[in-house]
């Protein structure tokens, strides 16, 4: 375990996880525990900067997020699981860092300007939005971790934090790990049901790991296709077709798919055809998942025991790191 | 002890205490131990917030304060003395806050848009710097301060404080406490020995705790006066007069200042006579102090032993707090 690699990688408990995060980051985590010391962090205290009216539904999504993990194979004999805000020495860290980056430079990071203008912020930008991407530099370095998987998307706060790191080494000696991001094989976004860019909660057109089979069915069913494919007989466009875009991703025989996509453009082939074909595709990659999610549902206060032990073994390192940077600092007073 | 008010108050380590100091919040801490039950902070992380190239620094100056706390008669039996860093639940609420305040907020506070300008940081600012009035509403609220004695230029980081309060209480339940400013008899600021406004290390302007019986008679004799006051027969002006300023503050015999004033005035009183009494009084308060501080420093084991006792008993008060805030926040997970 000493020798391997140090991973960080997680989730805010802001909902059970979907398909999109199963290509996007799940299935790595399960290959990735194996070669790497992997942490996987529960981000409550990221997730409260957004959802701080509403604490019980970021508690209740501790549950959701861990039974989706333990459901696809994230194994707690290999990967370590905490919960965010049970390891104080981030939020000490966290402090130490807001010292080493000006405002202007929050203002800005490429992510943050992004969400703001997303979320439409405006003026109303707190203090804790502004300033996560210090607080996941913590979150990174308390773990000394080598490795962030990250999507394009997240690029710009691995940045902000190398910035930290180096700019903490250069005052207090080299304490610190400069972390490197691990751009995903697939690194894109899974789309929407609906064809949307983005697949997520508040638009409805997600599918879930604990969806049951029977809802699974009805989303592809009712999946977006290519509107002007109006006919079996008409030719049908693969661009922006999101069946496509799954049976891309989930469908492993790569050359019926090409045979598949062919057909459609020439015309002949009915979207109901292929929407059965990507049904039964994601039912046989969900089934074993939903089935062991279930199993593991029945027994939640087991399912807390595991955090809670990773946690506790989390906190150890973190103290540990936590140590060292006040040894640096001069300030390990006792 | 429990039936008392609490107080929160505190230097940041970054230099030995001079008279202003004493004057301006010292002394109060003597009376107030009584009747209150009073922390002292010694405010590291707040003083690395503008210190963090220089953590020696700061470090080697929390046993000079320590030892003119003790020095002014600051009681360990009556007082709880801690050390910021070493109460990492300040940290955690701090995180917490972050998120109920805007950085449009932070922006307008005065004190902190008066400091940026005075220490000229402009785009420079750091994210630290721009948040520490939240900073120091952690530091206040974990303690559940019922009183913070300020002096006028502070008052706007209470009603931050008062903000957050409301805030946290409104979306999370009654937990905190909303401090009020306690403002001292001596509201106002000592003048430099040079009549400069500030007393300040880096003005070489002060007189220290400290000091030797020399040197303050060195500085008091070099003092600024009415640089129009040539002759002793000339009249001379008491305002901007830093001998009489300090006079009033120290010199408990009010008549006869009154009649020193009057004469100065009109005429015929030389700086030097009254230099020499200033200088008789500022002894007779200091040397005791000066004595007893040389006593504290033969053992500085102890003298960082109560502090360390200090901090132990302030990070039980700053845990059972945090307990709280977790449960009404609802991310007391086991």
């Amino acid at each position: 375990m000493e020798n391997k690699k140090i991973i960080l990688t997680g989730d805010r408990p802001t909902g059970p996880l979907h398909i999109g995060h199963y290509v996007g980051s799940l299935k790595n985590r399960v290959m990735l525990q194996d070669e790497y010391n992997q942490f996987v962090m529960i981000a409550d205290v990221q997730a409260l900067t957004d959802n701080f009216e509403n604490p019980e539904f970021v508690r209740a999504n501790i549950l959701e997020v861990m039974l989706d993990y333990l459901a696809v194979g994230i194994d707690p004999q290999k990967t370590t699981f905490f919960i965010q805000s049970m390891i104080p020495e981030i939020a000490e860290l966290t402090i130490f860092y807001l010292n080493l980056v000006t405002v202007a430079r929050l203002e800005r990071n490429p992510t943050v300007k992004d969400e703001i203008r997303q979320k439409g912020m405006g003026a109303n930008v707190t203090a804790g939005f502004l300033t996560y991407p210090v607080s996941q530099a913590a979150d990174i370095t308390i773990f000394k971790a080598h490795l962030v998987p990250v999507g394009q998307d997240q690029m710009p706060m691995i940045e902000q934090t190398a910035e930290i790191v180096h700019k903490f080494n250069r005052f207090y000696g080299e304490v610190l790990v400069e972390p490197k991001c691990l751009v995903p094989e697939f690194g894109g976004r899974l789309p929407g049901v609906d064809g949307k860019a983005k697949m997520s909660k508040s638009l409805g057109n997600a599918i879930y790991l604990k969806d049951s089979s029977d809802d699974v069915t009805k989303k592809i069913m009712s999946m977006y296709t290519d509107p002007g494919h109006l006919r079996v007989e008409d030719p049908g466009k693969i661009e922006g077709n999101a069946v496509f875009t799954y049976l891309d991703v989930f469908d492993a025989n790569k050359e019926e798919v090409a045979e598949l996509k062919a057909h459609y453009q020439r015309g002949g082939l009915g979207d109901v055809k292929l929407k059965k074909r990507l049904n039964e595709v994601l039912q046989a990659v969900l089934q074993p998942i939903r089935e062991r999610r279930e199993q593991f549902a029945k027994d939640p206060a087991q399912v807390l025991q595991l955090v809670q032990n990773g946690t506790q073994k989390a906190r150890s390192v973190a103290a540990a790191t936590m140590a060292e940077v006040k040894k640096a600092m001069k300030i390990d007073y006792f």
